[in-house]
């Protein structure tokens, strides 16, 4: 996408922001207020502050899933339950500099840093001139992450707000990968159950190239038989699709309903995927077997679109 | 109001944005970023995204309210269960080319439209080439309705983004009328239940001109006396009020309390209004009988202030 | 924190907006609406709108606890059960003009206008003509608050927008003191539960200088040790810390689980704390016992940081 170049003298003009804070208290608030404090003409994006409580997981991958469509500029991400400890704080430089991710280190960023091309620079934030004063020490998204993202919004220099580090020591994340067991079942896990109840898995369209129409799903004992679809609403009353999802994974379905919901799944959940024994699975066997599954490069099976 | 002309040669500076995507996901923060990237000076304000999914008729009326207070610029509205389907996206010029509504032509859009004076010019977003490339079918607001918006805020005509349509072969909204049956009842609906529990009816403080102060409730078999009041503090513990809302229409309401609960009702349950037998019901037979209703023009119950 | 001055002829940039609207519906939106129609160069900062309804003891802490992190500019806060009644709706102006606090005077404002400083300068809001023509009279923060905001930010002086009134003559906000008993038991409240769980007192450090390490929590007829933690992740599954929290107040916390559920707590809820019995409690007897309690000004416990 274009997009001009930052005006007021800014470096970045936008702090992409992420947090497990919720809406119910001010921490969002207060945060949008340092940074609008320290660099007024900076624009602050919420991706969201839903993430369930100190659940690093589901917010790395949410970052993860945006990466490609957010805004150069500053990538704030907060969820934190190690605040107060030794753990490190860190700013991390991706494509050129076109981005900086802010937060702490924790396995949270990593995802995102791997979509965007991988770290090239990374500082510990140890530089107490970049921070707030503050009355205490569970805040940091206040006191050390906002500042130091709106100081670099206005130019100060990466390695001016923290020590340089080994971008390699970062700590990394753990990206679940889907394979094919020995019986031919394609063994995914659920990595996100979003707000209507689709389940997306870790699973590239790709790996299923040329396997029938109808696919078998296997939780714990029980089977399912699902079919491909293109749109929720091909779907009847009660049936579950699969679907290419919006970030190009495939995604448990249903038209109208909540999939999680009608099969008792959550994020992490194990899954198994089979060429169904139904009628159509015939297809299955000849001769589009996946002799070539190109897989793209990427973390896991989240390299997504 | 007055309005500045937009800066940064923009023709729009302003998308408001209402859809049922939730704020626990990235969805909303992700359509912020896609328009900010493409049209920088552009400001996006929130309506709502906590519609409940799939919901197109309070979709519909939330955006019916807000109307007449929304900033000029593009409007746009994501309730879409049919997305992947062949149903239209489509783009709607209303009030002199002072708006865009941008959406699904599901019949969300049309209580707006009305509102707004009427559709004058649509076009169905077939134009590939001012979409963003998509991984999957199923977030149009994201690859196609978020880019529509912000290359219309820049200055691309509207016949540049989508061939040209008969606005009145746009789906049309279902808008209740409320009526006095032949026993004198007026048959209501309930419009809408915020979030304090107030019950918006389908109906203009001049259809009840000259009842009396105390007005018969009925829900199914049950009935109930409720009185008109002019605030919520007026009304006792318990006692259900029926007053003029902000936006011109009867609410049944209860001060610091949740009519709804009160009285279990919920959107688009019906409500029938009578003059009380109670003592002051004499107050209805002198005089004031409603010999000249003078409905305003508008859509049904929700034409508003 | 340093401040750019307002660009395009504004007195103020920002309004930062504090409601119990929630987000369900579209009243935060149409706020925005109204104040960028009016003062489009203006930023919106939305502190919260997740206030329990009606809950004006909330939000009024919330508000003093966010007030010294704010922008400069007008502070929009609406928790307004009394809306249609003769309740006043005011604008107090604070720290030398800096600011400006917008509400019903209902108590919601006061302990933030103390945060602040006290009130210079306060209005009625009683001039029409600054006020959007409303349709019904329940929906203030559209009709009144907003503008009336809005022209502020434009340069409107204040004594234009209301009639002066006597700053002593607001509304007190009450604000629980904490304080020890004769059996030397410190008496605390509970101020907030945050999404965390996470249980404020209305406590500072200072009033338990030198006191021993554990802690005894006393909640009715119940005790539980406590011990003091400069981080969550110091504690033991189960365990109860006593942690100063990042507005510098006491706080029972957990690690990554909620206190506030586990002892069963909540907002406005009576705390003893007494130097525990437990066996490093001889440490409260070697010397330094608290000579000097430096309390430092300001508005009982939330004087903050």
């Amino acid at each position: 996408m274009s997009h001009a170049e930052p005006a007021g003298g800014l470096r970045f003009d936008t702090v992409t922001f992420l947090s497990d804070y919720g809406t119910t208290d001010e921490f969002v608030g207060v945060v949008h207020s340092v940074i609008r404090q320290l660099a007024p003409g900076v624009a602050v994006v919420d991706l969201t502050h839903e993430i369930e409580p100190y659940d690093v997981r589901a917010a790395s991958l949410t970052l993860a899933r945006s990466t490609q469509y957010l805004c150069p500029g500053v990538i704030l991400a907060v969820v934190d339950p190690g605040v107060g400890t030794a753990r490190r704080g860190v700013a991390v430089e991706v494509a050129g500099g076109k981005a900086v991710l802010i937060g702490p280190d924790n396995g949270l960023l990593a995802a995102a840093v791997t979509m965007a091309g991988g770290a090239e620079r990374a500082v510990v934030l140890d530089r107490p001139e970049y921070h707030l004063c503050a009355p205490g020490p569970t805040f940091d998204g206040r006191d050390v992450f906002a500042p130091v993202a709106a100081h670099l919004c206005r130019g100060v220099a990466l390695e001016e707000v923290g020590t340089p580090i080994d971008a390699a020591s970062l700590l990394p994340g753990l990206m679940p990968l889907s394979e094919v067991d020995d019986l031919g079942v394609l063994r995914a896990e659920v990595l996100w159950i979003d707000r209507y109840g689709n389940v997306q898995l870790n699973v590239d369209p790709d790996q299923i190239l040329g396997w029938p129409d109808r696919i078998e799903l296997q939780l714990g004992e029980a089977r399912r038989v699902t079919r491909r679809a293109d749109a929720f609403a091909e779907l009847r009353a009660g049936e579950i699709g699969l679907l290419v999802d919006s970030y190009g994974l495939l995604t448990l379905v249903a038209d109208r309903a909540s999939a999680a919901e009608e099969l008792g799944l959550g994020a992490g959940d194990a899954v198994g995927l089979a060429a169904s024994d139904a009628s159509d699975a015939s297809d299955a066997s000849d001769g589009a077997t996946p002799v070539s599954l190109t897989l793209r490069p990427g973390p896991g099976g989240v390299e997504g679109p």
